[in-house]
Order: structure tokens, then sequence, then C-alpha cells
């Protein structure tokens, strides 16, 4: 299944290295009842990062049906149904956040239609992102502020090593800021252009690329936003020998 | 200066987050003789990935020429002065090898040239790609071979987490395959296309597109030439959990 406009997409024509086609499902489940194996159920994983509500519940409409047609095969009722996640978090300033109410509705509508062949198969979805994104800030201190050839650059301790995805090196076709403040000057609201970059010796390792942030000096802490998914993990930490970041789990 | 051509550019007009300005160092040397302060020289890094001797040649005289007129601002002969590096390392089929005689060659005549003002002055060169790019092999095993959409997929053990250059996603702008081959099968001529895919859930996880080798079996071993720099430090090595690889130093 096509999902457009998805962040990144898992299947669809053209091959995956994921999972198996569905044209290829069929004669794998005539193996079934089979005494040394005991099938569990479906995994389906379409896409990720998606914002749009009705693109995604089009998706878990079409995927029902596949496997309706699928558990028709089975003489028993299919126990698991893993649906796969997609809900996207918004990051750049055009992001609408996903419409989780339309979801909800859209969703209990599809398993009541569903109803008839669902009702002994436990069904689950993933939310990785979709949880964690929004609740992570990395944080970064400026130790250097310079100016060359009329533009403002702020260094900071931390960049692409801590956070790649920021960096713009994680699939990114086209590199955007993420959200990004002064944690220390939150009132100040007069604001000047600056490029922000990490301390790591290639012109990859950039934080924030002319973004409008009140006037930068050494010490300030500058806090990236929806760092909470694909962050440090994420990263090439070992990368030029720069300190690692510490994770703090915070209490709200 | 600008160095077209290069792998990545440090330096050139429009800004830049490293070093100084050229401009601004006439002003600094006035500070020089200073009570706390000694100058130990001069640092200039331009760009890497460099595979034209000729463009290279040029930026270096055209940085040598510079540092002579800093030079001459001074009251002692500069100590040290270091060149930078930029000596790239072939990876894709049409990138033909550094001609380094003709860098030799032309370095020797720069530097006769510029004996009159360097004499005492120790002159270095950064080389860490050029001696290590090309010595280190990345080693990954196929754990499953499998068609989707008719097209070939082979999954191997490794992937982005060991090799994010090879994955294309250290700054490249279009992935292109590294030299690859099979170890255990270097004889084997005849040849198919296929795609060869890490084990992480994503996408970004590729070790080679579209790439012509002998027919692949789980066990088989993927050799990925050229990998000795920005290999497994410059890769986020927890992302997804995934093992870590092991380094290994050879005697040859």
């Amino acid at each position: 299944l096509d999902v457009r406009g998805s962040g990144m997409k898992m299947t669809g024509t053209g091959g995956s290295p994921f999972g198996m086609d569905y044209e290829q499902i069929p004669s794998i489940l005539q193996l079934f009842p089979h005494q040394q194996l005991e099938l569990q159920g479906f995994h389906v994983y379409g896409c990720s990062q998606q914002l749009d509500a009705e693109k995604l519940l089009h998706y878990l409409s079409a995927v029902l049906q596949q496997l309706k047609s699928l558990a028709s095969l089975l003489e028993r009722p299919v126990r698991k149904i893993n649906l796969g996640g997609g809900f996207g978090i918004p990051y750049f300033p055009n992001d609408k956040p996903l419409d989780i109410a339309a979801i909800g509705a859209g969703l209990s509508t599809l398993l009541e239609f569903h109803e008839p062949w669902l009702q002994s198969t436990e069904v689950r979805m993933e939310f990785g992102r979709y949880l964690v994104g929004e609740c992570g800030v990395y944080m970064t201190r400026v130790v250097d502020v310079k100016t060359s050839a009329g533009i403002r650059y702020a260094i900071v301790d931390g960049g692409m090593h801590h956070h790649l995805s920021n960096a713009g090196l994680l699939g990114q076709v086209i590199r955007r800021n993420y959200p990004i403040v002064v944690a220390n000057k939150m009132n100040v609201s007069t604001t000047q252009p600056v490029n922000i970059c990490g301390p790591l010796c290639t012109p990859l390792d950039r934080v924030a690329v002319d973004v409008e942030l009140p006037n930068l000096e050494v010490g300030d802490l500058i806090a990236v936003f929806s760092s909470g998914a694909y962050g440090l993990t994420a990263s090439p930490v070992n990368f030029l020998s720069q300190p690692a970041a510490t994770e703090l789990l915070c209490k709200p």
C-alpha cells in the first residue's frame, strides 16, 4: 500500500526490504495449521510521520480489508493484528498536528465494521514517535559567537553527534530548523538572524540555519524541541571524540 | 578561498563557522608581540575530498600567498604553518585517484618560491582520510535473501548504524554505492542486480542499491572498501539497539 505524504515509506509499489509482499502470503498461509509452527497473526507497517488523518484512515481501512481477505483463508480466527504506526508530530511551521479525534472516530467505525471477524482478535498499534517525540528537549550551550562575511554564527557545545536528525542528516531531502528557543531569554522579543553550529570540524554540524533568535552570547542555553524521538540513540555519538550528551528523565 | 569540486567546503565566500575571515587577521596580528600570548602560526583548512591535483595546487598556492602577506606584518618569522588537507580518495567508478606526484612536484616548486620567508617555519599538512580511508574494509554478513515486487533484496547484519557514510547519510546529496564485493565469492563472474539492506526498521538502512554481485545466499560475507575513514566513529552505533561492529587492526 502506498501512503502518500508520509515522512517515510515502508511499503508500496516498487519493492521493499521489509516483511513480505501481500501476494506471497496466501501460499504461506496454506502451511497452517502446522505441527511445528503456530500462526500468531499479522504485523503491518506502512509508513511513518504521517500528519494527514484522512490518509492514515484510508491506509488503515485498506489494511483491514486486506487482512480480512487473508483471515478468510484461515481455519481459526487471527489471534493478533498489529496495524503499525505512522502517527506523525509537527516539526516545522507549516506542519499541522494530526487530528487524533478524527482518527479515533474513523478507526471506531472501521473496527465496528470489521467486528465480525475481529471478535477474538487482539488489535494493536504502534505510537513510538507520536508518544515521545514532543516530550524531548535537546539542550546545548553557546561557547562562542562570531561574524564571518557579515553573517552571525554561534558555536555550541553539542550538535550532529547528539542530534543527527536536527542536523538534517537522517534522511531529510531538505534540511529545516526544528523548533528552537534560547531557554534563558524566553522573554526577549527582539531577534536577529543567526546560524548555530556544533563543535565538529565539518560543515554538516548545524543546529539551526538562518534562524531568528534573541542576541546570542557565550553561556546562552539553546533548546531544540520535538527531540524525544530519533535523538541521541540515532546519532553518531563517537564522532570526533566530543563529549556525549546526558539523557535526563524529568517529572512534570 | 573557494575550492571548487571538493567533497566538502570549509571556506569561501558566504561565511563560515570555522576559524576567522582573512580580512579580520591583520588587526589581530597587531596585538603581537604580546605579553600573555605567543603567536604559534597559522592553520588553514579549505576543503576535503578533493581529487583534482591542479585545483589543490591552485588552492595551496593561494594560501601560501595569503600567508606570506600576513607573515610580512609580523616582527618575527612564523613558527608553524598548517596548510590543511583536502587530499581525496576515489570512492565511485568515475573517481580518478589524486595525482600525488603532480602535487609533490607542484608543492616543491611552491615551497622553493616561498623559501625566503619560510626558512625557519615548520610546514605541516593533514592527510587523515588520504592515509587511512582506503585501508579500511567494512564487513557484514547476509542473514536473509528475499524478493519483493520482482526485486532482489539481501538483508545483512550490519548497516547504517556501523557505516552511515556508506548509507549515503553523511552529507551526500546523491547516494552512490561504495566499492563492494562478496568476499567469499571473489572468483564468481556471473552476477545479478541486488539491493543490500541492513537490519534496521528504516528504509534509510541501505548498504548497496541496485548493485551487480554474484548470487547472494545466507552466510555470504559482504565487503565494503574505502571504509577506513568516517566509518564506525561517524555512525549512530546505538541506533535501534543492534550489536556494534568490531574494529580489527590487521598486520599486512
